[in-house]
């Protein structure tokens, strides 16, 4: 079998097969087949598909790349939730108390932030001292004492899933169903989780702009779930606009700190909400989604899922102080710039993407993979879609260190927001009302 | 500007600016652009297409990467031909000294083989002492005193294309129109070509399999050729069974000099004559084809293209004895191993690629760019496409010196000749006769 020939197949539109499958990956997690023969692949991939065998194929393969852990002697439910990301998406850090707090294991593994989206690592790295480089037996052991932690990819989770991931995001490769689909399924099947929730985001600030895309890709992940035997359920959301009431590291986390408080609710808490009752629901701990949400609310209200929140701070070495007192332990930005809208009227429409780069040249992001952020940088919003604003009144405010390119993050967002002067606000540019989170839970 | 953008537009479908050409092709030459990117962004030109603006484009960024050799001071018509590659095709040595003789320079720039097609350098270089790693300076010495030299690609002349053909090669990106085109017509135009003569082939032993993928290709590469102020003409000729009595380097050198002789006539001297005639045509020489075949057969009845011939030989260092003896000079192989007709009937159908393939294997070709090979191994064809065999009568004859895949060459050979058993010999398997080798001129 050669690497050549399997390329050739895929570039004619072809079914790969099984041996192929795994000859390739096998080939190009063991070094033996180089970058280049890897992308043409990708691309190959990416304009003439995979069907679901192949794609369940592939997911099979690269979870061989590396270990699989087995956390059944946990005794206890094994869960996880992903979201395929967007703009302000910073339910991970919320959801994962809740739903820890109520005896459910979660085994998270997240990402890093790149371009126009924000990462759970670094929002959780902006607490002094939080680590997320941790060890399969580290964590085991916090899995142990505590039932959730989230750490980054290890080496040992589906590690080809990691060259593979920077090659794509460097050859145009990203947006591919099947090849987010194998990625996101090889890690959370490897992690050990046997319950999964997945969030398809949709719109203008996610990978996939159309419902009917995000659709294919839950159903895909769904498919691919279902045959390695995992609970999986999957939601289509909006990313029509940024969630919460900002964007940035240290300004998400403590916003989340506020929303487990039960001090603040908004869309960011209510998606947190509902993705935690559906990982309840998936265990089968409720038998109702309704039932799931009240426990989720309550877990919030006596006060469980901030405990929760504080003991992972703590077991992975965070300064838990920042419950209490998050102004004095998270870093601040020293300056901060106000956006004003030009006219009144209703926001009727808001390139998400856009604000995702706007945010990321506050600072907050990362343009290339070796970029350093600034933890404390980020954007403040005093108006969401749908909201009247008037002339000069202020939409955002811009926080950094650094007025580099802040300028350019000004006129980025300035062409992000359309104010559309009428006096229905149900009508916006696109004839499109972006007025609910929750599109279709499939 | 940046390479990921740009590969992002032609995944997507859209037609590239003359600016983002230039860029990559500029980037890549400089090595400041890796493998991976420029592999994915050839899928995506084989898999979404140029059209022909951008062709050009690609073609003169190619030409740009190099030097540009200008030959106009040998005051002499500058021609040249190329073919997209076949099985036994030997036509170039064979032309060259025809149209040389009639004081026409032709700078050619060949290549050597690979997979189941032979390379003109190759078949050159079994001639002992013959050089085809000439420098510029030599190659236009020597252009200058015969008019004519045969040398392999330099780095000068359009260096990125050699960068680019490997890393096709091994990513299945080779059988693209769009990047044949640009790779043949940046060499032809950098080295300073002025009249071209292409001869594309079209069947089983050829890259385009289907008559209409060759034509499309010859007017690729007219259209870019008219662009760049080219005389050129392009013929589509059949590559559905082996030019010649033989394949394999020097048994192909030998054939040639007998042709050169006038004491050969076949396939192979009716299509050198032929290519010979369309470039004295082309350079307006004579004003008919008739006329030009007249001029090009005279050149070898009156002994003129043979004395060129040696006189090429001797430029290039080769020993000009093999045109008297060339049994005493060409190496020789020691084994020989008849393949017989299993059964009575025309030979109605032959798989050409396939015959390539078990000419590799006796030795004479590569399989990966660092193979040796043996000059003197090869095929030699007692019986052609058409021609009727009785059973146990030789078909051909496997030359080699090493054993090791002989097996394998005559099994191959066994699946590759159809023999079909009916009186009526115009009628093969596949409904369709491969009688002619000119198909279109276009």
């Amino acid at each position: 079998m050669r690497v050549y020939d399997i390329i050739f197949k895929k570039r004619n539109g072809q079914k790969l097969l099984k041996e192929e499958i795994d000859f390739l990956i096998f080939k190009y997690n063991n070094g033996d087949m180089p970058d280049y023969q890897m992308s043409a692949f990708l691309m190959a991939t990416f304009l003439n598909g995979m069907d679901d065998d192949e794609t369940f194929l592939l997911t099979d393969a690269m979870i061989n790349s590396g270990d699989r852990m087995d956390l059944s002697f946990l005794d206890m439910p094994i869960a996880d939730k992903h979201s395929t990301g967007g703009v302000g998406d910073g339910t991970s850090f919320i959801v994962l108390p809740i739903v820890a707090s109520l005896g459910i294991c979660v085994p998270m593994i997240a990402g890093r932030g790149l371009g126009h989206t924000g990462g759970t690592l670094d929002k959780l790295e902006s607490i002094p001292g939080f680590r997320t480089s941790i060890d399969k037996k580290e964590f085991i052991d916090i899995l142990e004492s505590s039932g959730a932690a989230i750490i980054g990819q290890t080496f040992e989770i589906a590690p080809v899933d990691k060259k593979m991931y920077a090659l794509r995001d460097s050859t145009a490769t990203v947006e591919s169903i099947s090849l987010i689909s194998a990625s996101i399924m090889s890690k959370k099947i490897a992690e050990g989780a046997k319950s999964l929730v997945l969030d398809i985001k949709a719109g203008s600030g996610a990978f996939m702009k159309k419902d009917s895309d995000a659709k294919k890709l839950a159903q895909k992940m769904i498919n691919i779930g279902k045959n390695f035997g995992l609970n999986i359920l999957a939601v289509v959301t909006d990313m029509n606009s940024p969630l919460g009431n900002c964007v940035g590291n240290s300004l998400e986390i403590e916003q989340a700190i506020n929303i487990l408080k039960g001090k603040l609710k908004n869309d960011l808490s209510e998606l947190s909400i509902y993705l935690s009752a559906l990982m309840i629901l998936n265990v089968k701990k409720t038998s109702s989604l309704k039932e799931a949400q009240d426990l989720a609310q309550k877990q919030i209200d006596n006060g469980k899922a901030l405990e929760k929140f504080t003991e992972i701070i703590r077991l992975q070495g965070g300064n838990t102080k920042v419950v209490d007192n998050p102004d004095d332990v998270l870093p601040k930005a020293k300056y901060s710039k106000r956006f004003m809208a030009k006219k009144s009227g209703y926001i009727s429409n808001i390139d998400t993407r856009s604000v995702g780069i706007a945010e990321m040249l506050t600072g907050a992001g990362r343009e290339k993979k070796e970029d350093k952020i600034d933890y404390s940088a980020g954007i403040i919003f005093h108006k969401k879609l749908n909201e009247y604003v008037k002339k000069d009144e202020a939409i955002a405010d811009l926080i950094y260190n650094s007025s580099d390119h802040i300028d350019e993050a000004e006129m980025i967002m300035s062409d992000a927001y359309i104010i559309y002067n009428n006096e229905d606000k149900n009508i916006n540019m696109a004839g499109k009302v972006y007025d609910k989170r929750i599109i279709e839970l499939l």
